[in-house]
């Protein structure tokens, strides 16, 4: 699942060559220069993208919030750029209009990747480039081990409102529309077949293709004013593909109600019927998601990874062929380092040394 | 799915033909003299429905309650007879023993088609006359565009206390049980087929195969005061077939101590397990449930037809599949008509006018 | 599915003949030697089980205690031994050092079994020797009409702690470790595969493989101070068989958040997401368990067996198999000499009197 080989040398190409060794000093790990793809990928001019505004932007997301109060995990412990293993592509673009906006912004540390939805004023609609630079960032370093956990977050009060419908008019071509539901597809089986956990951080409405994302994902932490619906029937659009993932989350009577009325439900009615893992006050919102996403960062890697592949491949099998499939999982588990080292520290009554 | 094709003709057959002009123009709609068939079905003899009778029926219907209290709906907004697009083959045939018994009654307006399980001295017992009753309203012209959901209730305290145990006895063969089975299994995946949404609406308790009807509805608002059951273990017939639905509507824990004990759940419970999608006060139900409908009647019928028949299609795939199978239909979606206008009086910021 | 037909043979092998009529005369029910059976099956060197202590531990049984407190249900109606149907390897073999401790032990009366995980000291740890302990009395005459439910139970403040670490340790080879998995696979198969209902009663904490036991279970009650947790992940070790368990018994959001970041949730929350059947405090659990099970062993032995077998098996099939499947099971419940007993009480208004 390396996914973008040839990343690191494509991007070089599109950047003044005399500010290679500074990428490379700055970005020490392999494919850490992907950071600038997203502005380039929305430019199909294929025109060079400027270096001095990406090391701006760099600097600017060291102040940035995402959400509208700002991360008080940032305010507490505040921003160490690319020094101290942090890669971001920063806000949005203002006041530049000749280069698209940058419609994510992801930043990482201590194996925890937070990824934000970063286009407020349109709902952070997942637009085709809005998808492919969420995809973007949730590819990224997919098999660093540097990489523990994904949290996916979003700027303003709606977490996303779902599919951008100025794509989705007659003005565009079937084909068009087919790339749109395709790729958004792609970005929730990507979630699922990520190595990492996945975390949804919600403070706001999450709707359609929006609320698709939330139920994707592998544990989702919302505030108790979050609310949550399906509301395409009410423009002639049937949220046919947020209800696949709406469908695996919540009892079927749950999903039809709020397919065929397009009503949201509550925050509390979300985590009583499986939408949700946890609700917490929003104040609260970011400690407890950081708080989830620091444990599951202190684990091993590969035991993580294999317990999720296993998780997802076992659940539509019968009983049988499930446990012997995961009896097998078991044994290998035992087998790598990490899971010696875990057990014999264990014993040991002593904390455990992760290989990574 | 047009069922009946030859429902008009056959019911015209036994009809004085002096009567057919006034039958076609108080029903212009193709198939609407179908709502006299439940009358002849239930007498093999083949002796012709008295269209005196059905008219007298319908007027009366105007008057009828369903459950006990009657329902605000109609009480509100008087009864409009057929000129107003109504249907019914109106009240039990009180003082007409020659013959048998209506055991449902069926009207519609504005798009909401209400059947009422109308067998309260039997507990709304699901007899094989009341299932091939129920088979027939849930059928009546399906296919109409003035139809857009269909609600199911029942008069009386028991909402449906299951099949009727004298069908069941060695009086009867083994053919005979048979028979009961699969035309309860049929009516129970009919709904689920229909091309519209079905609600349950339940003031009371529902047991055995009718709290199965419950569950096999896509929508079941109830009173807080409702129970269900799964009671047959205590008569020795172990409810397997409302296991069906029960199993794929709650957890299997809860599904399985009820059948195991046949003890009540609450509404409540119920709620809390997805058996439900929504408890209110039972002297709110009726309005909360026509407050549902109306709000469904308000959309496209053939979009909410193909998010219905694509939901449960794709329920039972594979991840993969199901997001094929259902970006397919989203690009369908798209392309049809009320999909487009919808999208359109979303951007134009006006309602959007459905073409049915 | 008669397990163990050689079972009385063997073990009278092992017994010094003269005590073999007295053997015969306390259990007089066919197979009721195999109480016997989990001692001579720690010791591999074949060595006869003392009848001495057979006979004295039966006798202390007596005085047992399940759980802390003891059970209300033994304390309300006093031991009677053999001669009243009840079965027993009684307590941990305190002070006799040179024999293996028995792991579990099995009690029986009025059709109720009751099998007690009695590893308190190792927090009744799913070791092999404690898997193959279990996996004997819950075979044990599984097809006697005498038995119609079995409680599984605990002693001690943990219910369960899941797999012994020390087994799992590279001490061990992996085809040792593949025999750990294996056969707690195999025993919670056989909880499903059982003919009779399997009740889980948990009054403390079950985590890892246990709570995978609490998830395999038909039915769980659990006293509202008891947790669930699978921590697998912080020793190295994914919890991908309890997974499967856990996978079927929750929403895949609440399974994902446990495995990942192995953090306990209480009863409530348990309840709540389908992971147990009832919530009721600690001095109520025995009480409540003992009328659930009293009231399935007031049941047809076959009739709930043919309705647990046809449940698990029509769930994973599509709609219309499993109607077809279960309107089958129904036609030969209808035809069994119980199904014809209970509906033909029920319309003459008596008891009805079950064959077994």
């Amino acid at each position: 699942m390396r996914c973008n080989e040839n990343a690191l040398e494509e991007d070089l190409e599109r950047i003044p060559e005399k500010f290679w060794p500074r990428v490379l000093q700055f970005c020490p790990r392999p494919g850490a220069v992907e950071a600038l793809r997203p502005i380039s990928q929305q430019r199909p001019s294929g025109r060079p993208a400027l270096w001095g505004e990406f090391l701006a932007a760099m600097a600017a997301t060291g102040l940035r919030a995402f959400g509208t109060k700002g991360p008080g995990w940032l305010q507490r412990s505040p921003w160490a750029p690319l020094s101290a293993g942090f890669c971001s592509r920063g806000p949005a673009g203002a006041g530049r209009p000749e280069l698209g906006p940058r419609l994510t912004s992801a930043r990482q540390r201590d194996g925890i990747r937070i990824i934000v939805l970063s286009d407020p004023k349109k709902r952070n609609a997942l637009s085709l480039a809005m998808l492919k630079s969420l995809q973007s960032d949730i590819l990224h370093e997919a098999e660093s081990k540097d990489l523990k956990v994904i949290i996916i977050s979003a700027e303003g009060p709606v977490f996303s409102s779902g599919h951008d419908l100025k794509e989705l008019t007659d003005e565009r071509s079937p084909d068009y529309h087919a790339e749109v539901f395709q790729t958004c597809s792609e970005v929730m089986m990507l979630i699922q077949n990520h190595p990492v956990p996945v975390i949804a951080m919600v403070n706001g409405l999450a709707t359609a293709a929006g609320c698709q994302l939330v139920a994707s994902c592998d544990i989702a932490v919302a505030s108790d004013t979050s609310s949550f619906a399906t509301p395409g029937v009410n423009l002639g659009l049937f949220c046919s593909t947020p209800g696949v993932a709406l469908g695996r989350a919540v009892p079927r009577k749950v999903a039809l109600q709020m397919l065929f009325t397009g009503e949201p439900i509550s925050a509390q009615e979300a985590l009583r019927h499986g939408l949700l893992s946890k609700v917490v006050p929003a104040e609260r919102l970011e400690e407890e998601t950081m708080r989830i996403a620091g444990k599951i960062a202190s684990l091993s890697r590969p035991v993580v990874a294999l317990g999720k592949a296993t998780f997802y491949r076992q659940l539509p099998q019968d009983l049988r062929t499930a446990y012997h499939l995961t009896s097998q999982t078991m044994v290998d588990n035992v087998a790598l380092k990490d899971g010696q080292e875990g057990i014999k520290a264990f014993i040991q009554k002593r904390k455990p040394i992760w290989s990574q």
